[in-house]
């Protein structure tokens, strides 16, 4: 069965997106600093349809991240367009060519028909819930890993429900002080760390979920 | 000048202390888990009159974090013995031949002679602030580094008087929930990450704190 993997910047104050989130501002004050290490990375600009950026270890980790997903999940508010029933002319953040190239199952209490973007990512919208979305991925990834795309209360829930099996934390340092905390509400998990390696920046951390 | 640094176990939700601390439990419900690898350390060990323990990675950053040290500034929780007025037989948690080897200048609203130690600690009763804490310790430390040893708020106070020049993260792998957060209050701080070493179970990341 395939591996459940997610991957997610957090500062040190445990956050994972600033306070006042918006459409207009997703990942709400402050939070775009959580990616300047991703957005710097030339393996991300490539895969976004930009050019230039910095090699080396976090370009080498961008890669890691996504080279054996076979299908995303993520919640509404990662794709976005906004709550309660679909505006179908929203088709995601990222444009015609969306840079999954897999199918992508997005969390949502409002149906809707599935999407066929350039390069081959589909999304596809779930409304019965996270176990069959996880259920539909795994069947659409086959021998290759589905991951958790997002936002931080996808992962929660996730995280909550025993289904992650692998947790790599990008450890941004600096300190929101406010905003949306990735662990708030799961009890005393503890996890297995399973593999270090420093960037030039920020230090990314893997860890083993117990089930 | 020397070097002020600080270091402390953090988790993954950046609490450094479990909730409801008190003078039974000073590191909180669950806060022992923060340290269960420095208490397997044998240079730990070895400085607090113990024998075993594991020899490696954490044992050297033990090592590292206390070889170079002339003084310590710690809060008066750290130190015990409860609130107000001093009951002079409390001297330390540590007993007579506490672990530290330098003056450790404790901050305190309450007057009282200085202890000399065992093994060369002494203890030095600071009621006139942080600042003066940190003066009297660089006097005495010389060309050697000052240790803030603790607890959270002392380490809160230094930090957002912008007094640490490096602050040393063991981060554990576990989720607390509640309890003592480091960095509550302290703005958008952004630090400079400058050394990443991998322990078999925890990541221990130093980091320049800009003035």
């Amino acid at each position: 069965m395939s591996t459940v993997t997610c991957q997610i910047s957090i500062s040190l104050d445990g956050y994972v997106a600033g306070p006042d989130q918006s459409l207009q501002d997703p990942l709400g004050r402050g939070g775009l600093r959580l990616h300047e290490w991703l957005f710097a990375a030339d393996r991300w600009r490539e895969q976004h349809g930009e050019v230039g950026g910095e090699s080396g270890v976090d370009s080498q980790v961008v890669d890691e991240m996504t080279r054996d997903v076979g299908a995303y999940v993520m919640g509404r508010g990662m794709f976005g367009g906004g709550v309660g029933r679909w505006d179908e002319t929203w088709r995601g953040w990222w444009g015609e060519d969306a840079p999954f190239r897999t199918p992508v199952f997005v969390l949502t209490h409002h149906p809707r028909p599935s999407l066929s973007m350039a390069g081959g990512t589909e999304f596809h919208f779930v409304t019965d819930g996270i176990h069959s979305a996880l259920e539909q991925a795994r069947k659409a990834a086959g021998d290759r890993e589905v991951a958790v795309a997002g936002g931080a209360s996808t992962v929660r829930q996730y995280l909550a429900a025993g289904l992650v099996d692998t947790l790599q934390l990008h450890m941004v340092p600096i300190v929101l002080g406010a905003g949306e905390r990735l662990f708030d509400g799961l009890g005393d998990l503890r996890l297995e760390q399973v593999r270090v390696v420093a960037g030039p920046t920020v230090t990314h951390v893997t860890y083993r979920v117990p089930r």
